[in-house]
């Protein structure tokens, strides 16, 4: 069982979802945190830097955002709908950016094919979450 | 003239929104950054906590929002509007709900004052910014 | 096999350390980012939260820092070993002492145990890394 | 006055060091944190990548390490000297690092040279804020 699940179900107070499906997301949303920041990285030790810009970039937002996500997943306690909403959709708009983007380098680079997974799952995830909420 | 602005200025490509309405948002995006970061631990400071555990959860979810948002509009290569537009929205409505929690507690509270003024305006800006895109 | 160990499997260039010990890290960094939020939420849910004012500011703090421990391991480009030594050893310490401070709760709280666990491996992980650094 | 300032100087309990230099010290990392992440994309924007991809991990991992030490140092309550000092020192080293990187690009890029300025400022900063503890 993940760390994500078992501190949901030591959480003092009522959660508002299904544990099983908000832990899910939240582990989605740390592989994809950190295999964007690998796959920037990963990039930057390629040859052919120049056509992986756009994949940089992209990864930068999509960790960014999943980190902020992470946050306001794992917090229960006076938690706000609305803000929760339009973070996932915003969450959900960058994985699916950032793994378009990595779809046109997975043929050539093997990191590209595993951020192409964190990203699709994580996008996948964060729409069961809201279709939940 | 700020960091961000400095940066803005000596950017190799071009700007997709005026540089001064960016720089601003930037600004008030790390000052709001900041105050909620502060504001968590000066509530944890006082002596009526538990009236205060909204107040903290807000500021908390605030600050991670405003810091993935500082990564994004300070980032210009490669940008992807639809990304940018929906974060922004979230950013906002981060703001607006962590002010008016904020504003509950500025007649006893002089950090939630300034907390208050930071999160209004970082809304207004984000707004503003959202308006010109 | 975790994303993080398929991203280092994946990197084009060479690595400095063996990609078992560093994917092993990486995982426990992740997981105890996460866990230290988990906790800072589930205290603010508890009653006695004023007993708990020290456990969210160790939480906090060990948060922020495994999560720039997270970006510091997860590159392998152009790496500075300098930095990477130092950020390791204030991540040993900030996972130490916010475990040290969850397990003067972990008796009467559920979630202070798993994230005393999540902190200890931590410790435990950054330690051997620095040790084969 | 800074909203850091303003935030410190309304907090509910006793501060350990200085107002004005813990202010100042915070207002020069959340320069250098915004600074080192427009850095990485103007970098991003140059047609000589290749050249730059030091100066963009040195970056990275200054952002990066430049946020948890936002967060260590904006908290009053219950404060640890041990982490907070450690993280000075990684942060002081990751300013320095970054600094030393910029400088070789300064006469080519106006952008690396505002980044050059906000590390050494933080870099400053933080060793006097050391000092001062």
């Amino acid at each position: 069982m993940s760390y994500a699940r078992q501190m949901l179900d030591s959480y003092p107070g009522a959660r508002n979802v299904d544990a099983g499906l908000l832990a899910a997301t939240i582990d989605a949303l740390t592989d994809c945190f950190q295999a964007c920041i690998a796959d920037v990285d990963a990039d930057l030790g390629e040859q052919d830097g120049p056509n992986l810009v756009k994949c940089i970039r992209l990864c930068l937002d999509c960790a960014d955002i999943c980190s902020a996500t992470i946050g306001i997943t794992s917090r229960q306690t006076e938690r706000d709908p609305n803000v929760t909403r339009l973070l996932l959709e915003a969450c959900t708009a960058a994985c699916k950016a950032c793994g378009d983007e990595c779809e046109q380098h997975a043929p050539y680079h093997a990191h590209c094919r595993v951020c192409l997974e964190a990203c699709r799952r994580c996008e996948q995830a964060c729409g069961q979450l809201l279709a939940a909420m």
